[in-house]
């Protein structure tokens, strides 16, 4: 069965964005450091058509690598999409990753504005869902031909999908960082999530990553 | 120079201690299962005389045994050295450790109800302290004798240190346990704290050890 995942990094103080997101700071304040250790790495850096094939391998890489496998389309709240709030109006924003995005597939936005799809190069097509997260999730299944659907962030869309019970599987990359502020993953969850288990730990001496499951699905 | 330091498990989503701590629940509801990798450890079995020398070794132990380490006096809240709130009289509470608690050492007990110096077996004297967290730190060095000085808990009490800027090294065990509710450590903090670097991040399969020093001083 196709699963809906995410993989997101986390300070250890909680935070997965930093304080005061712009145009400028799109992981806000001190957020760009949260993911050194995924710029580090091969996987993320081919992704993104940095260097040439450039990277480290190992722990972290093969981290950073399942994130993408098996993912045949994303969801992702407006704010990751972009920094624009309000109607789309004259908007030519195509989002943070230039003409070429990292995702291949579809990805869809949820927004409370309706917009055309927006295609782009290298297979990835913004869609914008006006009609909630289920909606959305539909659609995405729909889209994903059979794969995974991942949640691209940020807090709280993640947060959307945990209190709808709707999530599968989830991994959680924990920084040795103190951020201070920003968007905490854990609140706004109702005392949740309740139902998960951790079926995986391990580290480098960059980063740990814990790995969740469904109770009982392991 | 003798230092300020404390360790502490944390759950993945922030919780040192459990929801509705109480006489049955020292540690919250569903806090103790945040210590499960410390009880196993052989240095905490030996130190609490728990079976006969068993216990693991490695990784985990050694952390669980650096905490107890160089330490010549504890600091703690009222709240994890018992239940009872307001005026002591009448109380026979002793903690929640037995008759011969194994802190070997001076303990400070933070509260605003002044009483008696309270000593047990094994070297270990609960002292109360009616005159602020410095009082405190300046009767536990002095009784330290040049050792180190450690911060029990809870999470009110350390918040208190480290907003105040006098903790010198901490270490955060963060467990793959999902609590939901209960005492959060990154809060009321005043977006700190700054200033510190992790000097040490390490992982078994059942916690992840997070080691932290001033920045500048490694």
């Amino acid at each position: 069965m196709p699963k809906l995942r995410f993989a997101i990094t986390m300070s250890l103080d909680g935070y997965v964005a930093g304080p005061n997101q712009s145009l400028e700071n799109p992981l806000g304040e001190g957020g760009q450091a949260l993911h050194e250790w995924l710029f580090a790495t091969k996987s993320f850096r081919v992704t993104h058509g940095l260097g040439d094939g450039e990277g480290e391998t190992g722990l972290d890489d093969d981290h950073a690598a399942s994130s993408s496998q098996n993912v045949g389309a994303t969801i992702m709240g407006r704010n990751m999409f972009g920094p624009i709030r309000g109607p789309w109006v004259g908007s030519e924003w195509s989002g943070w990753w230039g003409d070429d995005p990292p995702f291949h597939t579809a990805v869809f936005v949820l927004t409370h504005h309706a917009r055309e799809p927006l295609p782009m190069s290298g297979g990835t097509t913004f869609e914008f869902v006006t009609d909630g997260i289920e909606a959305a999730l539909e659609r995405a299944f729909a889209a994903a031909g059979g794969l995974d659907v991942a949640i691209g962030g940020g807090a709280q869309t993640v947060q959307q999908y945990l209190r709808a019970g709707l999530v599968d599987e989830f991994e959680i990359h924990v920084v040795p960082l103190l951020l201070g502020a920003g968007s905490r993953l854990f609140e706004q969850l109702d005392d949740g999530p309740a139902g998960y288990e951790c079926v995986g730990l391990a580290s480098s001496p960059a980063v740990a990553h814990y790995t969740f499951v469904r109770a009982g699905s392991s």
